[in-house]
């Protein structure tokens, strides 16, 4: 089955049956039906309880066979041991989609794991959707579907609007969703998914980029499993141009083993689920405030092309304390141009027109002031967004209507910016400005790190995505891994170039191929057995003559002789040495979850001590490889920092992108690849993959497992 | 005067004089009153205004000089020409403290500045201290004392509690009062202290420590204008155990000169204020928010030893994001004993017993889960704090009398310890908790980081402070900068050792102090006007033998002959080369604020491109040198990382504590010190200041400006 089919059923049905249906309100079989008695549900609710007539009102049914007819939804209300039997009957009378609250199944160890593949083999057989088990359910705000048992209702119902909430952990979304009401934030739909037997979160925000009713995706994982599909549906998302904000816990050392335990997933490496998950557009946050700040200001559908800021205050400390945290995570807050700047000093003398731009507590006197400072901004400033800063001066009662009479008719001037303030007071004060279409928050700093957000997302709206490739070439590689002379070999083929070096099997071979090569080389051992070639001595460098080549050659195999008696020998690798340039690292992982993932870095300390590495789902072109190049923190020193030349950073694209695409085409059988050190040589000079170990699975286990 | 004195008639006046009165509640000259008036000040309240006999109902006098009796307090709001006039009235008078709510002067200008200058002459005549000008005044929420025209008060009065809040900028201080009072939390104090011609922040925060009315202090700064004092106040706070939280705004500006790569452009206002500024104990904020929640915590005045936190949680995935965020910040997060985790497992088999600890969605059953967990987690995991994530079900009208009653006696039985929960909910079910004294957030990345802050505090004074020395020597310097070998001797003779070296004069003498020294050495030029010796060719390293010493001097000086023809030639230096070890650099940049301030890093990349810094006011001993090496990011390197023998780690630790000395020793004509590089070697084998500039001001300059 397609992975939307029926979910419309479960998120939005017309008629829902409850399994298990109880007359108590607050428990878990009657929470829903009381939920969606209280909100006006227009659906059928069909209650099933073999002991009663009637549930809180309703008439009740005795079976699944006996009701009156297939329900689009089912909420199963009862144990786990129960459950196979329900998915039986209600496959075998016509339900599609099933929500599953049990608990006792995949999170509880590997009885319950059975159990929940036996669930799933009987629902395959009756085409049913399976929404869990051991989830918290979901609801739909605009049609009153409370297919949940969250207690967060007992705190008040969601306020409708076009946030739609996706998380596998159940009360961790329900916790959003009692957040986002909270702070007057309007909310959609919200899906947990917990065990994600079938629905995963990938389908949940798939079916999201597809609904009228949500405009902005959040999504919370512990960990992600179903990558292609998870991908595809941001890919969706991004091209129905809705923001998907994801919170993947499980970072911590502490949270990946807690993760673990919950919601019977595993978390994988957060680190690469950051890389690829914003690689395909999503917002990477750590925390629910910042979710719902960003939710909020996304939530209005304008999206300014200008990633820049002004900054219009009454105060001007609160002017420096927002640049500095513009300034602190990178959006640009431009000065104002001259001639803006000289109006503005003729309208206040004492104001301050460059951005900040401060015009003062006379702003109190003359609310004129504040709508010709933000519209400069808007106008001669050209800002993405213009946040002023009114703290409880907007709150006032009087001064309020007076300020939103002011600064009403920019937002209908501006429609494709962003006006924000950041104010103190009642929250009904408040909403004016919200309903007016001015955003609204009480700090300075969130107010920046949101707006920054959005205005990310516009300025890459407008750009094209750096092109993923699609197509690539099976590489054939050997049984086993393959040792340094073949690993190099085979990425020569991929365009992945080595020094000039040739494998012997005698000293007189050793003296020639230097010769041919050009002095100085390097030599070092050939061995699948030797894996610190340098630690033993049998690596040597600065061969300069044919006297050094016939000592090393014999050094060489004399440490080995003496330090890995019983290694396998296939040789003695004679290379050119290259010297100068920048000594770089790339190589490939492959991650459980997404696949192969190039990682790229500067050798040394920068990786060593200051993880300064960027990551990229494979495989890629040359202008993405260049993006990740220069995305490090200490890319200035490939561009020339500390007097040195550029190095060859086509060359160097070229090459990581290649080993992207070589990393795809050796499929499933990768371990990974590891070529360090690089040596990117000056402009226009290349780039040398000096040494490289490609991990494969031999060919047996490979067979073995599939 | 003292920087105490009268200040308590500002704060706290028994009477206050309102020149300038107004009857109208919403001018300068009228808010006071009206807010006074509501409040109900019980001091007398005296209106000072030629044209009226009543003010708000209140009598009103002519003149200063026609008042019943001197004012404790005087606010001033009148025009800024006839502000002299008002002061020398209430000198005369006998009035001791005024706040001056006027603007138009040092803010305004040069011709503002004089009339500033004047105000305080007058001021100074009759020993009246004086709050601003330009000032949004204070207020006293205990005593109901307004002295302050802050629309902010339009918005509402202050909750009366235990935060002081002192501000500089007058509308960011009644924002951060008003966002308190927003959240609900208490205050007791706010002093804007405007232009501080005479009362600066650190006179509030010496009040403040010196207060019964308040435990925490919140205080935001631009500029710190009298820094011996403010770090006088700092140590007072912190010997009373009052937090001092501190927003240092102006950041944004330290951006432009970090690429600068001299030791003494790598040392920005704010981030040397931020330095000194924790070093006394202030903790520093960025934003607001931040600052109410930790001032907020703080405000229970539970400072645990521990620096620890338990997560218990009804939602594994909020504590995996609380325990991401408790990692990303280093607050740390142990596992529980294994004996408590099998008691816990028998109590909820399907729990996670851990650190976070998962009593699940059964607690919503079971309370008595929570508070066992909880218990759990004070007793046996011994953490400082335990966070509980309760969202929702905290706020349920019915659950919440439940929870307390199983959680107020922990809250009894661990007074020591901090609980804390992560709830959404109506304000007043949510104050039930915090009346019972249980702390309450509703995000929980937000609480993470504000217990983070209050275990700190608590685990810092449970600490006793590295010792900062006091007594110090004199150094003796030269009527201009000193050259190389000049200023060798100098940081000789203070302990800081360069390598054995000598100036000579001539090719001869080069080649004899070279054998005396012994090989290899390196030479390079002795000019006061050559600075970039290396770039001429006035350098020569790798020096082995006599022909080779004579080769060095020659081509020096035929290099400077060459490239700077009119240097003045003080001779040559020649120096053992010393090799091996790990290059870093020190140095000492004259602060204008908080006067020498050392800088140590690593040489290279790491403090050109990662600004990997240390800073601290001088003078210091060894032990916080030693601190400052280890807290830069980098410090592996010095302790052996990448296979390299651990550095000299404590010599050069006393070098720097004896550069911090020597550069005290100089006095006010020391602009800068850069040792660079600084060799530390193998432990055991010192360190060695391979180069180093001095630079003075030269004794007629600073003659002049005394």
């Amino acid at each position: 089955m397609t992975s939307l089919e029926h979910i419309d059923g479960l998120i939005a049905p017309n008629s829902v049956a409850i399994i298990g249906a109880s007359e108590d309100p607050t428990r878990i079989g009657g929470r829903p039906i009381a939920a969606m008695l209280k909100a006006g549900y227009k659906g059928r609710i069909m209650p099933v309880n073999p002991k009663r007539d009637t549930v809180q009102g309703l008439p009740c049914f005795a079976s699944i066979e006996g009701l009156p007819e297939a329900p689009e939804a089912a909420l199963v209300a009862v144990p786990a041991k129960f459950v196979p039997q329900c998915i039986e009957a209600l496959g075998r009378k016509g339900c599609k989609a099933a929500t599953l609250f049990s608990a006792g199944f995949a999170e509880a160890g590997e009885e319950g794991e059975a159990a929940q593949r036996e669930l799933m083999a009987i629902a395959a057989r009756y085409g049913l959707r399976l929404l869990g088990p051991n989830t918290l359910g979901v609801y739909n705000v605009e049609i009153g579907y409370y297919g949940t048992f969250s207690s967060s209702l007992d705190t008040g119902f969601p306020i409708q609007g076009n946030i739609g909430i996706a998380s596998q952990s159940g009360a961790f979304g329900a916790h959003l969703g009692a957040l986002a009401r909270d702070q007057g934030l309007g909310c959609s739909v919200l899906i947990t998914t917990g065990n994600e037997a079938d629905i995963t979160v990938a389908d949940a925000v798939r079916w999201m980029a597809a609904s009228d009713s949500v405009d902005v995706i959040c999504t919370y994982m512990e960990a992600v499993n179903d990558a292609p599909a998870l991908l595809a549906a941001l890919d969706v998302a991004r091209a129905a141009g809705k923001p998907v904000l994801a919170l993947k816990s499980g970072r911590s050392a502490v949270g990946a083993l807690a993760a673990a335990s919950h919601t019977a997933s595993l978390t994988g490496d957060a680190v690469v689920a950051d890389a690829v998950l914003s690689e395909h557009g999503a917002i990477i946050l750590r925390d629910p405030e910042s979710m719902m700040d960003i939710a909020y200001a996304a939530s209005k559908k304008v999206f300014p092309q200008q990633h820049s800021l002004g900054v219009v205050t009454i105060s001007g400390g609160a002017g420096i304390v927002a640049s500095d945290e513009a300034e602190r995570i990178g959006l640009p807050m431009p000065a104002m141009p001259d001639a803006a700047q000289a109006k503005l000093l003729e309208v206040l003398p004492y104001g301050s027109p460059v951005n900040p731009l401060d015009c003062t507590a006379q702003a109190l006197n003359e609310p004129g002031l504040l709508e010709e400072f933000t519209r400069a901004g808007l106008e001669e400033g050209g800002y993405g967004a213009v946040l002023c800063f009114l703290t409880y001066v907007a709150g006032s009662e009087v001064l309020s209507k007076v300020i939103l009479e002011a600064m009403a008719p920019l937002r209908e001037a501006y429609p494709n910016r962003i006006i924000a303030f950041c104010a103190l007071g009642e929250p009904a004060v408040l909403k004016r400005y919200d309903d007016a279409g001015i955003l609204i928050f009480n700090d300075p700093c969130r107010a920046v790190r949101a707006l920054d957000a959005v205005l990310r997302l516009g300025a890459a709206q407008s750009q094209t995505s750096s092109s993923t490739l699609s197509a690539h070439q099976p590489v054939k590689v050997p049984a086993t891994s393959p040792d340094e002379a073949e690993a190099k070999v085979l990425l020569a083929e991929a365009g992945i170039v080595p020094p000039p070096e040739q494998a012997v099997h005698s000293a007189e071979e050793a003296v020639k191929v230097a010769e041919e090569i050009g002095y100085p080389v390097v030599m070092k051992i050939l061995s699948p057995d030797i894996v610190h070639k340098f630690d033993i001595g049998a690596v040597k460098l600065n061969i300069r003559d044919m006297d050094g080549a016939l000592a090393a050659h014999a050094a060489i195999l004399a440490a080995v002789a003496n330090h890995a008696p019983y290694a396998r020998v296939k040789g003695v690798l004679v290379a050119k040495q290259i010297s100068g340039g920048v000594e770089c690292l790339m190589g490939i992982n492959r991650d459980p979850t997404f696949g192969p993932v190039a990682v790229f870095g500067l050798g040394g300390i920068f990786v060593e001590l200051l993880n300064d590495v960027a990551l990229r789902a494979c495989p890629f072109g040359p202008e993405a490889a260049r993006e990740m190049l220069l995305s490090i923190r200490c890319a200035a020193i490939l561009q020339g920092a500390r007097g040195t030349e550029p190095a060859d950073i086509d060359a160097l694209a070229k090459m990581l992108s290649n080993l992207s695409i070589f990393a795809v085409g050796i499929g499933e059988r990768l371990v990974s690849i590891d070529l360090n050190p690089v040596l990117a040589m000056p402009e226009g000079q290349g780039a040398y993959a000096l040494d490289a170990v490609i991990e494969l699975d031999s060919e047996e286990v490979v067979a073995d497992v599939h």
